[in-house]
């Protein structure tokens, strides 16, 4: 809840107390010390304009709409007042005297040998879902500084030249060309290029240092 | 994992290796079974030609694209080819030598103040990203048969039946015109019609009998 930003928790008769001092939940303390108790869930979701319970897949003869999260999400976003959620016990779910008070219930598209989920991870899914922004997804990737031709010619005539001191090849047009395909298809980003002319040109010094040097 | 169809578990050099005798994993046993143990990194995702790790906001200074759930999710999936998701330890998190094997960096977008979220949710929400269907969520409402214009009709009928006998309202146009308008509101379906159609049978019956009994 914290991650998402949802702060209103609220336990319906909750069979234990220590909930209160869950360790775990470093940064949510605020959360679980403005959580509230309510003795029935009518009383729990009574300030609320749409409740939406949580079940997984073909628990029991469903009498309620049940909406995949893709879509129930979707619809808990655009409800205008105050939505609630609800999650039933980790081990039996909401009963169907719990689900009688939703307008419609809600799946997590988990696959139909494995509907069960754990509770927390529930809800974070749900959460998600609930936070998530779908132009996120559309934007393009971070900017990025792709670099320049120029940087590209020099690379690509550097490391001809170490091939070439090297002797992995001989200097011929053909294979200057497939280098220069090679060093395109790399899809470089500026201070990459950098680097590797960089190292390049170390290379080139060591072969004529070396060659320079007196053999014995 | 399980929940979302996952079913390659990799480990890296874990502490405990009492991962396998998870408990609460009820349906999990063969993923938990299957799972690798590697003593590296690069030894655990040397078959994978997409490596995304993950991270929370702003962790630390990153030297790689970072990119939103939502466009990574629709990246990973469009990935022709085994990728790895990577994820660090619930204390730590990825080190910077575990990123360094990463193409990309992954973050959910949790909120700023509360950015590091629990393992096992994170494991949940990045799968249910990758197994979301964004048609799902265009999807029209489960197909209902809503109530035919007569049953309608007469329901506005028999409530406005109940009403003059109960002494609410006068058999007046305008407040029959109301009623009608109303029901249309209720947006029925045509099992619920039915039913509030033999509700307001049964208490018109019921002033019926109440009128003919002789009164003491």
């Amino acid at each position: 809840m914290s991650n998402f930003g949802f702060t209103d928790l609220r336990l319906v008769n909750p069979y234990e107390v220590a909930f209160r001092e869950a360790r775990s939940a470093v940064k949510s303390q605020k959360i679980l010390e403005n959580a509230r108790e309510f003795p029935t869930l009518a009383e729990a979701v009574a300030d609320c304009s749409l409740i939406v319970g949580t079940t997984s897949r073909g628990r029991r003869a469903l009498e309620h709409p049940l909406r995949r999260l893709e879509l129930g999400g979707r619809l808990i976003k655009k409800h205008a007042g105050p939505a609630a959620l609800l999650f039933g016990s980790e081990k039996f779910g909401l009963s169907n005297a719990d689900m009688s008070h939703c307008h419609w219930l809600l799946r997590i598209p988990t696959r139909e040998e494995h509907g069960s989920m754990n509770l927390g991870q529930s809800v974070a899914v749900c959460l998600y879902e609930l936070i998530r922004n779908p132009a996120a997804a559309k934007a393009t990737p971070e900017a990025r500084r792709a670099a320049r031709a120029a940087d590209l010619d020099r690379l690509t005539e550097l490391l001809a030249q170490a091939l070439d001191q090297a002797g992995y090849v001989h200097r011929q047009e053909s294979t200057r060309l497939k280098l220069r395909r090679l060093i395109r298809r790399m899809d470089l980003n500026a201070h990459d290029a950098e680097v590797w002319l960089g190292m390049l040109r170390q290379i080139l010094w060591k072969f004529s240092a070396a060659s320079d040097s007196p053999r014995k």
